[in-house]
């Protein structure tokens, strides 16, 4: 184990092989330039000083930085953040043990997300990116597709229909079947009794938010029950807001008020059981993501295999990265199957 | 803005202006060794086809990677994850504005992560690390000192009086003052009414949970009231053990059981807090950590300033990484205070 003070260089290599360093270089990149004992010399040094050609160098030749790079959302404060923080974690997992670092960057919109590609791909310092967060309009994928950068998103491509907006569908990606989570999450409260269901979730212009409400009436509606006749509510993604209009739709709704609830995430759901206890009524929730929040006070929350997605990620990835001379192959699309976890509160 | 498959090179600059790549290196880094007009030509190719030396070559001449490292925790599931997923955050963001990214890798315990160190130092491709969750018993510290690598720590050092464990404690860190937190819930209780506040907290082994006991033990002793004759409780840190401990210090507790309680975590509040109301009995709770779900529920909680946290090690490593010819500066250290958060439940 050599000492960072006292690293083999090539230079070292080549002075105690009495050698120069264009010689070392060739007697490990290009060995038969070299004379049989001249060779031997310098790999004897190389050896013995225990010199490691160092990734930089080596990069150079092989224009490979074996770094894959990836945005940090902004923390937004609230519990569903934890969702991209463990997909990260099986992330960086899952590309060392292929022998690549994940490398971290932060941005403000999709147009400071471009300009750090831009720059990390100009400094020649980076194989790919891992992108979260698609989302209706989104710029980043046209722009690394133009350019032929190897790329893979977690969430689908979510062009709004008619809007000529550039998103491109074109492209590697990996989702959770939201649409499925919810319709589970209602099948289940139907199940349980409940006659009609209620919605709680996001403001429209969220793929992902319209994706899950999809779900929801799409339970209904192959039970029979007509979605247009259900509570639907629509807040941002905050506790305290659902708090609010879960205690209206329970205090207003006289005998049409909803005994089940169905939500977009585990913030939702969370102040939604708050609102129904603070009333003292009865309501059955389901949330989405199976934060530990969720897991913690016992509400039942649709999961999503991080893990797994991370890992497809990972190797739609590198299959782009390590394609050979004929080029990166088709782009491949893997939509994964969430689980409904059911608790009840302790 | 060049694309990636056309971006210039120090091969492409050298076809356009007619010279060698030893010239055009020479142009940018020697501009001396040119002649006029051949730098001139030189220079305008470079602005022509928008060259920028890569950061790999750039590398080779300054060994400066501009990188730091970081180990990323595994993702344990609890709620207190959360805390170095905020640091995180902050780092990324703070190495950033200084130019300087963050490469993560994982690893299974001390020995592991000295692995990774030794391998991205002898490939170059580091500048420094920040470590996080310092124990009894870190071997990484002395490790890096006796290597002189630039470093700093999120946690001071936890060295075990007389063991004779080779841990060091002359580096630079940053840490929150736990007992300054215990210490303030403590005293919070205590104002509000409660003759003897509880303490739930950790096994012992743990630097930090010693840390936290020692707060509250003090802030008893402070106000007159023998820390010996309180209710105590150690265990791991979950909901689940948290509640069945406190579940049983109320029923068997007859008169002396506690009305208050200061936790090592959110963890073991939520727990806590959990058996309370299972059992109608009153129990003011307060967490650590500050963590969304104490947000979420309405727990007190002593908060750990980590944005700064964040902002000091990315200084104090930095000092060490840009050091000029005198060497590093002396090592420093910061002991943050924490803030404690007050809430009743909704």
């Amino acid at each position: 184990m050599t000492s960072a003070d006292e690293r083999a260089t090539l230079v070292s290599v080549a002075r105690a092989a009495g050698v120069s360093r264009q010689t070392v270089s060739n007697a490990l990149h290009a060995p038969a330039k070299v004379a049989p004992e001249t060779l031997e010399r310098v790999l004897a040094a190389v050896e013995e000083l225990g010199y490691r050609p160092s990734l930089a160098a080596r990069q150079l030749r092989t224009n490979r930085s074996r770094t894959l790079g990836l945005r940090l959302e902004h923390w937004g404060g609230g519990i569903s953040g934890s969702v991209l923080d463990r997909f990260l974690h099986a992330l960086v997992d899952e590309a060392q043990g292929r022998g690549y670092r994940v490398v971290l960057f932060t941005a403000d919109d999709d147009a400071g997300e471009v300009a750090r590609y831009d720059e990390l791909l100009s400094t020649g310092q980076i194989d790919g990116f891992v992108l979260t967060s698609t989302h209706h309009g989104d710029q980043r994928t046209a722009w690394l597709l133009e350019r032929g950068v190897p790329f893979a998103t977690f969430g689908r491509p979510w062009p709004t229909p008619g809007s000529g907006e550039p998103v491109r569908t074109d492209h590697c990606w990996v989702d959770v079947d939201g649409a499925a989570g919810t319709r589970a999450a209602t099948e289940h409260l139907l199940a349980a009794g409940h006659a009609v269901p209620a919605y709680l979730g996001w403001p429209d212009g969220s793929g992902t938010g319209e994706d899950r409400r999809r779900g929801w009436a799409q339970g209904l509606t192959d039970a029979g029950v007509d979605p247009a006749g259900a509570v639907e509510l629509q807040v941002p993604d905050s506790t305290a807001a659902a708090f609010e209009a879960v205690a209206s739709a329970l205090t207003d709704g006289g005998g049409a008020a909803p005994t089940a609830l169905v939500c977009a995430s585990d913030s939702l759901a969370l102040g939604a059981r708050g609102a129904a206890a603070r009333l003292g009524r009865p309501l059955e929730v389901v949330g989405f993501d199976d934060t530990p929040v969720a897991h913690a006070i016992g509400v039942s929350s649709v999961a999503q295999p991080l893990a797994e997605a991370a890992t497809l990620a990972v190797d739609l990835l590198l299959a782009q990265v390590e394609a050979g001379p004929g080029g990166p192959p088709p782009a491949r699309q893997h939509l994964l199957a969430p689980r409904l976890v059911l608790r009840t509160s302790p």
